[in-house]
């Protein structure tokens, strides 16, 4: 199924047939190359061994994870500091050569990926917590820290970060894709948890995007225009990020559905009736059996739904009362708790593992994980219909969710090299958007756009949507320098 | 005080002397004169009697409440859709004739004053609500509607939208400026509550920015970059909205501390333990003395704290219970409960009026209102040293504020008749705006820029990120003809 480029065939990148469509969005290699060698010239005697043109650091420096393509970088930088990135913007600005920051690696739809060549910043390295204000529940990081190792750090301070998706992703990267996770519900997403930034744009200047204060009215929210931006308007250096106390009793619990609507339509009833839930999360009974066999559980294998609560003793005791209320009017079967916190850890790490519980449903197979979301009113229909869809087409795609927002995953599991395969499940996905679109939702909740839902942008936004996203990006990376490729259809 | 314009003395306008610097950015008279003529005729025979150019009504369309001068648009027209905002941007752009979005009027920064002159739109009657999704918790509306419109047709269906600035303000206005109230330490600010917009931009075209799932990572957050623009992006014509469900069991006590930094000591605290207040309010001795008067109350005339709770029953005497302990930590008196919900009302209606209760303490003074918000660790020593400066100037100025989010307000009394009190004034205000800066905070926290604060932006932001403002500006309005003369310097 991949093959060599077809045009140039630049060192180690393969193209999937299906994404020849970016092609003629590349420079012209002829100048690309040059510029590229007088770049990477210029940086290699700045950085020394700090930079490799290394076939497998480009490759593990592109996409590895999903169907799209890897396609490579030219270079990749080791960072260490805010202005070795300036460095090399302002290099890569006066060549009119791309750069794409990479966090962790850990993005789902290609946004790591280098359709135009140039040069990976890998900002890994400036892994460094800088302060945090427990007075003020902030703290301030280099974009290089993942979610873990922040959270290790802020234990002793009785303080977390909520935001969850399923990789450890770094948390500049986190930021770039507007990511959310399990506990987006009650903690909101990075759109919310986002003090401030320093970000180093296209022309090489530094800015910061806002002050510590909590809120502020002082002008545009650019804080909030480069969250989600996928590093396509500037690279962020540094953040400053909203902190929670951790809570003073925890309780998760398991319990099964009838059916996947019995289970969405508790989720719906919950959140109207303003319980508090801190995480409520959807699998359906091919995910329960995955993560039965991958992470040791031993779960009715039916629709199921994960919750947590978060608060005093006293309000845990009333929130998970009230919900057993909720899920018994739907039909819901006992429920397991899981009281000790290694239990609840054991729990939550199955649920993060689905993606990788789901791979052994198909030996062989590559796992696609795509996300849409909808109100909430539609999310029974839409998980109904897509469930459906996965069923008469025969496929193997398992269901989970963020399911108190709307939001919901399907992992599509491929035999990448079955062409008619790649094709249904391509799709089926094409279906998946189209669903939720006409119920009045989004491509994509948490996963971003990258390369894999650009095609999608418009039919969501509408062409003059579109139009002033584009005068936006002219604005700041008037060259197209930053990540192209990626978002804009 | 206030004179006619210098330059071509335009209709009824009038122009303080501090605001000579704003001349050198309007249009030459002449030119602008004829071009605003033709876009008048152009306009005059499609809205007939619903254009005015009128002095009282166009005075009525700028600014009224603070000390910033009556700078009065060309004309206004009342507008009852999207197409007939469109309709107007699209001939002001053929003539490059400024366009003012007019919401209730209630800013006070000087928003809506038309330096350049122009034609300011008025959304008023753009007020209905045009669907409300209980199930989705969320509701669709135009941009005139106001905050207690909407409240009053919620309440049957059990649910609130909590965004309370002072005033009953346009939702539209709300949301171009940010705005939030006593509510948003639970709840956000608008930048939280808005799930898309409809906006005219300044080419005429008309955008949505979002759809209305719950969250999305399908491309740039344009939803948040109108939030807060002040109208100089585009004109808002339809908001979606999130609400929340009225709380089962509301509870609403009022507390006096011994000094000012107690009082702020017990909010830090409250905070950081996590919890989760709906209202936490301070009023200095001042300020309380003030609502006694104009609100008929009883309240010991010290440093006071007005606090509300939401939640079930049980958690409100929880949650009252462990504020209760930590007020008396810091030495607070008795508590008064509020149990009735009239007794509520009234309470957080004379919170409310504290701009009007001001009023009398200086008979013929004008109460210039602003706020400051810094992080929640310096909002003791910024109240402090804000309080120690008011008494060394021998000003009356009471403070209120929501500090729960660091946020405060001081209501400067003014004879604007007296040069030398209108500059102490001036001072006073410029030293809280760089004392909130130096302590990290911003020069406003939900008031705005507007004309009032556009010269401490750049010590707020620094020259490189207000020159990627102006360029996202720039982008989306080429021509400055949205609003122009707001927010950037």
């Amino acid at each position: 199924m991949c093959q060599p480029r077809a045009c140039g065939g630049r060192r180690g990148q393969r193209r999937e047939k299906g994404m020849v469509d970016l092609v003629d969005e590349r420079v012209r290699d002829g100048v690309a190359q040059e510029a590229v060698q007088a770049v990477i010239a210029k940086l290699s005697s700045h950085f020394g061994n700090r930079l490799s043109v290394g076939q497998a650091v480009r490759e593990q420096h592109a996409n590895t994870i999903t169907w799209l393509a890897n396609e490579a970088p030219d270079a990749v930088v080791f960072v260490e500091s805010t202005e070795e990135v300036q460095f090399i913007v302002r290099a890569c600005a006066q060549h009119d050569v791309p750069v794409i920051a990479f966090g962790s690696g850990s993005s789902l739809e290609g946004q790591i990926n280098a359709p135009r060549g140039g040069i990976s910043i890998d900002l890994s390295r400036m892994n460094r917590v800088l302060s945090v204000h427990p007075e003020d529940l902030d703290c301030v990081v280099e974009p290089g820290v993942t979610r873990k190792q922040l959270n290790e750090h802020l234990r002793d301070a009785g303080l977390f970060f909520p935001i969850d998706p399923g990789a450890d992703a770094s948390l500049g990267g986190m930021a770039s894709t507007r990511a959310s996770g399990t506990n987006a519900v009650r903690y909101g997403t990075m759109k919310d948890n986002v003090i401030a930034l320093t970000v180093v744009l296209a022309n090489g200047e530094v800015i910061t995007t806002s002050r510590r204060a909590r809120k502020s009215a002082a002008g545009y929210d650019l804080t909030r225009l480069f969250v989600g931006a996928e590093g396509t308007l500037g690279i962020i250096t540094n953040l400053t990020l909203k902190l929670s106390g951790l809570p003073e009793a925890v309780s998760a619990g398991v319990c099964a559905f009838p059916t996947i609507r019995d289970a969405c339509d508790a989720v719906i009833l919950t959140i109207q009736s303003g319980l508090p839930i801190a995480r409520i999360e959807l699998l359906d009974e091919v995910q329960v059996r995955a993560c039965n066999a991958y992470s040791k559980l031993d779960l009715a294998e039916q629709p199921t739904l994960f919750v947590e609560f978060h608060g005093t003793e006293a309000s845990v005791h009333e929130q998970a009362e009230r919900f057993g209320e909720i899920a018994a009017e739907f039909g819901a079967g006992a429920f397991t708790w899981e009281t000790r916190p290694e239990d609840r850890t054991r729990l939550w790490q199955a649920r993060h593992d689905a993606y990788w519980a789901c791979l052994p449903l198909k030996p062989g197979a590559k796992a696609l994980a795509t996300d849409v979301c909808v109100p909430l009113s539609r999310l029974a229909d839409c998980v109904d219909e897509t469930k459906r869809d996965i069923e008469e087409m025969g496929m193997i795609a398992p269901i989970v969710g963020h399911v108190g927002d709307g939001n919901f995953h399907t992992v599509t599991l491929v035999d990448m090299d079955d062409p008619h395969d790649v094709a249904k499940a391509k799709d089926f996905i094409g279906r998946m958007v189209k669903r939720a679109l006409a119920m009045g939702g989004t491509a994509t909740g948490e996963h971003g756009v990258g390369q894999g839902k650009r095609k999608y942008m418009e039919a969501e936004h509408g062409a003059a949507t579109i139009d002033a996203m584009r005068a936006v990006k002219a604005a700041l990376d008037p060259r197209n320098i930053m990540n192209p490729g990626k978002i804009l259809p």
